[in-house]
């Protein structure tokens, strides 16, 4: 991972501002011949798009994704594929108010400082709409994986201190707030209508299951699928800690209740959540993630301008409440992505 | 990242099996005309030592390292600097019981999937052996990035459930267990004393503290220095999660609590822990990482052989009842060698 | 390099096929606060358009390029620099007769070797046509390195066998062949004109100088400047061959002929070619590349089939009859983005 | 390739300075399950040794390398390869009084520029002596190949002006200067007796021919294998010039002679040297390298001292008349890193 591209054999690149002309993701190092069609990835950006819950943006972007390379008679060439996602539905004068004021939680202060210059219509390039791409890329990964068996699926853990329990991942699928748990959902719905009224947001915890993942994925020491998977996830705007099988809780067991007894059927208990020595074991994959709320929220809030003098900011815009459940399938994008990549690399060794 | 390599411009590449003839560093792309010698990294060498608690391991690894390149009349010149660490005082016939047996806890199961070989002994690669040249090349990062003013320091949060407050982090570094709470302290010993008579061992929380690291480090979408460091971090065998600031509290909390408000002082709370975006904002950079228990027990443990036919397992060899606190400057190397590459590639951008 | 991405910190990816939707370029890295605007690049774009002469491919590409991203009110932001050229004028059908056949000369046969799979439709990847991307990057790459003072032009020094002297690489600017040597490129568009009635095509030899470049820029052992030259040269599709300074003439010499003496003014010659153990020494540099003649020729060729049955091809579409004069600002661009990427790398020492 | 790094998965880096204590190489990437033993290395080093003409250099290097990590039981375990050659035979003090002067021809004076600081003991870093990290990590190179049936030989077409025929490869190895046509082999050694009694040197073409090499590797646009290939053959510190198959020749051919006609049986000519499109046809690769004399001669040279004064320079020292033939396994070697790299890139494809 450095700038902008992520991964050593499936590397993608995005690029794109949320107010620019378009977004757009490049995957070179795509195997070839599979089958690969825009509705493929158009799929899986219609799961990012903004929900039906008032508690959603209003921003209706379509998302529409064009692929302009790489494919041939549907099947990809192995040379670099681009997809372009034009940015419709910008309303950047709601942002001129915000030019040369820094909003707490977002990343315009710390752009400002690192490049001296900022494109400050909707955060421009450290946006959540920098997200499309990866999920369009993220597409395309699992088109890669999934003839090795691997599937990728996320739901929502917790949102707003509502903790849910996971009965199958078909229902999370199905639910507005990726949520299997419909009690825990209902409440978790009102958490979020309350919020949005008061005009403020909520955090919340995802939790990434794989499944299918061969053993044998990851490097040695700094090419650990766990350092990877961490990194990627990491990346995501709004995540703030990310664990993988007990995680935290790790820290509180021995080791005589963490580690997992192995038998001839597989491991007997899981706390190490299919990666050991950051090598997938072939045990399911588990990860969580910590989202925060996220940063636009319509209270008044101490601030600077650009040249230090205090202030006070109240953004506008039109924003999500929280970013579960949009932010989902983001996670199994990263997750894809990183996978993808560590099994084509898994590939070279059998010479 | 990939493979056994770390950093874009500032890169690290380590290599070494724990029970081989030594374990090593490369540092490629160090800045020239920097003073650095044998003794500034073997001071840190002598930071990750075993301790002379009785819960520590008798391994006694003198851990010498020997600079062999890259250094002319005391001054980095540019080129590579390569470090030497011989391995001394191996016992490699204590695991010859476990050449065809998969060590619960430990990448003995996953290298084997991977590579369809390995060195049984000591671990191997896998070995926490292998961060003895972590925290070499860790000292030469503390070189590159002290004239900037940045300084890191890490210390015990958490150890086997016992919670400690932090009064100064110079009060970390003297204690035996880099605890800075004297009185969780003691406890935390009295602990691990327990688990080190019952064949067990624990996890621990550390807390990585950074100071005066200049704003605008960290690059966007899939160079952000939070994914960097939660690569780096998560790719330390122990650590199975990582949290930045507010962390997995962020995710309990709404916008208007999580947010930190900005003075022209600076920023009144710091629950993003000096990231925004991926970018440094100049405020303390704080980050925690979850230790899980050293799988390493006395105990008998369920487990396979590399026939896949049920077995069990004693393990033997020397080791530590936790590994608080000696993972704490391999913590702190890691931490160093990602703020030096991010140094580095923020310097390109004056043109 | 690797794949189709070039640079370590000024990264340019390039994608596209010559009969798909458009082609274009990613620009990754470059540095903020840059004036930078369509027109700087159309600029470059033009200069490679087919020239007037009658031996030029009749094929009308507009090449208008859009700038999709990384461009704030006429300013580079840092972020990535999305850069897209539409197709346009294709007349696919010429290719269809070609789709189970090799063109000897062309990539057909290794593509279909490598992937399987391939766009048989003007050569798709392997097109002269990707090149369009890479002038529009070195456009970008022009705005870096021009601050420092450094300037790139090539010209024509060779065709058909016909040599010519320079005199002034602005007559080569302003000459249709791009050859300063008026006298020379006369016969040069006569031989042109021979060999584009006979259904044949010519090689030659372009050469390429760079005034002003700084000393330093270049890295020990595997990333030196004039590797990474080379490498960037010979990845045009036309290039052969590359040398450097004296080049091939250096196999002949003594060593006290070919060493340059130094004195307090400079170099006294440049056999060296401005470039000595991998790292620029400040004076001119000097590079020559030979360019084969274009492969699609009007003239009936043995092939074989995609199932290796013997055919007689013959190749249609529309073409040039010489690489020469169109090559030079690919090859200008590729020294560009070479430099710029050294440039910066430089910048990261000063710590 | 970057920094001491050349591969995206066979990676090699080497380090050390000629008068340091050791110089090496680690391997990173390397397959498992290969038989690798300290013999295989030894047997390339002990090629790349000085001969026993009068005209090699006195410096009597044993090159003993010491295999430090990697290898378990005889085999590669898919763990970095970290290869260690001590120097001996170090007189450094030939060199005091070229402390604070820059020899003509080589990289003393762009070095200084590059980083303020050198070794100027023998070279330093831009020793030639580096290149025996080179050759063993090729040796290396050659045991992942080698199963493919790739074979590598190279051979000295020319020195000193005087050109050889080639008869058979066999024959090459086997005589002094790696010139398997003793006629001209005769006239080569007198001529370089002659430039030796006159304190003088010579340069050269050697020829490098890959047999077996299967079709398919390389990448398009800017992982090219024959960009990749010219760049590792340009990083050699005394190569000047490049070419591929008829190289500078074609730029004289027309499109009807140089284009390879195809049958049914292969290639009916050579000219492409085994390259299409920057891929690999399954013909035989032809590479050559111009190599310009040693800049070490016994004649004194104007040059300037550190600060700029003019000055006269004697250049002492231990050196050959001729890098042919140490160089021919330096060649090989490179050839055979990128050969391992692209053939484990290709097995990524086959998902």
């Amino acid at each position: 991972m450095s700038g902008n591209t992520i991964g050593v054999l499936f590397k993608v690149t995005t690029w794109g501002e949320s107010h620019g002309p378009a977004t757009g993701a490049i995957i070179d190092g795509c195997p070839p011949r599979i089958d690969l069609s825009e509705a493929d990835i158009q799929k899986e950006l219609d799961r990012r798009r903004p929900g039906t819950l008032s508690s959603s943006s209003p921003r209706r972007e379509e998302d529409h994704v064009e692929i302009l390379s790489g494919i041939f008679e549907g099947k990809t060439t192995g040379t670099p594929i681009s997809l372009l996602i034009r940015n419709r539905d910008m309303h950047s004068d709601a942002y001129e108010g915000l030019r040369d004021l820094f909003r707490p939680g977002h990343g315009d202060i710390s752009y400002q400082a690192k490049y001296g210059i900022r494109d400050h219509r909707g955060g421009g390039r450290a946006s959540g709409r920098e997200t499309a791409a990866r999920v369009a890329a993220g597409a395309v990964a699992r088109k890669v994986i999934a003839p090795a068996g691997i599937t990728i699926a996320a739901w929502t853990k917790e949102l707003g201190g509502i903790t849910a329990r996971l009965h199958s991942l078909t229902a999370a699928e199905t639910s507005p707030l990726r949520c299997p748990d419909p009690e825990a959902e209902k409440r978790m719905v009102a958490r979020l209508e309350e919020a949005r009224a008061a005009g403020d947001t909520l955090g919340g915890i995802v939790e990434i299951i794989v499944r299918g993942c061969p053993p044998g994925l990851g490097e040695p020491v700094f090419g650990k699928i766990d350092a990877d998977l961490a990194g990627a996830l990491m990346g995501i705007g709004t995540v703030k800690g990310v664990e993988i099988g007990a995680g935290f809780a790790a820290a509180r067991m021995s080791g005589s209740t963490c580690n997992d007894p192995i038998g001839p059927e597989g491991f007997r208990t899981n706390h190490a959540g299919g990666i050991l020595a950051g090598i997938t074991s072939g045990a399911e994959i588990v990860i969580r993630v910590a989202c925060k709320p996220i940063p636009s929220i319509a209270h008044p809030q101490e601030t600077i301008d650009t040249q230090g003098r205090p202030a006070v900011i109240t953004v506008g815009g039109r924003h999500d409440a929280s970013v579960i459940p949009r932010i989902i399938p983001v996670c199994e994008a990263m997750v894809a992505i990183v996978l993808a990549d560590h099994l084509m690399r898994q590939r070279t060794l059998s010479i």
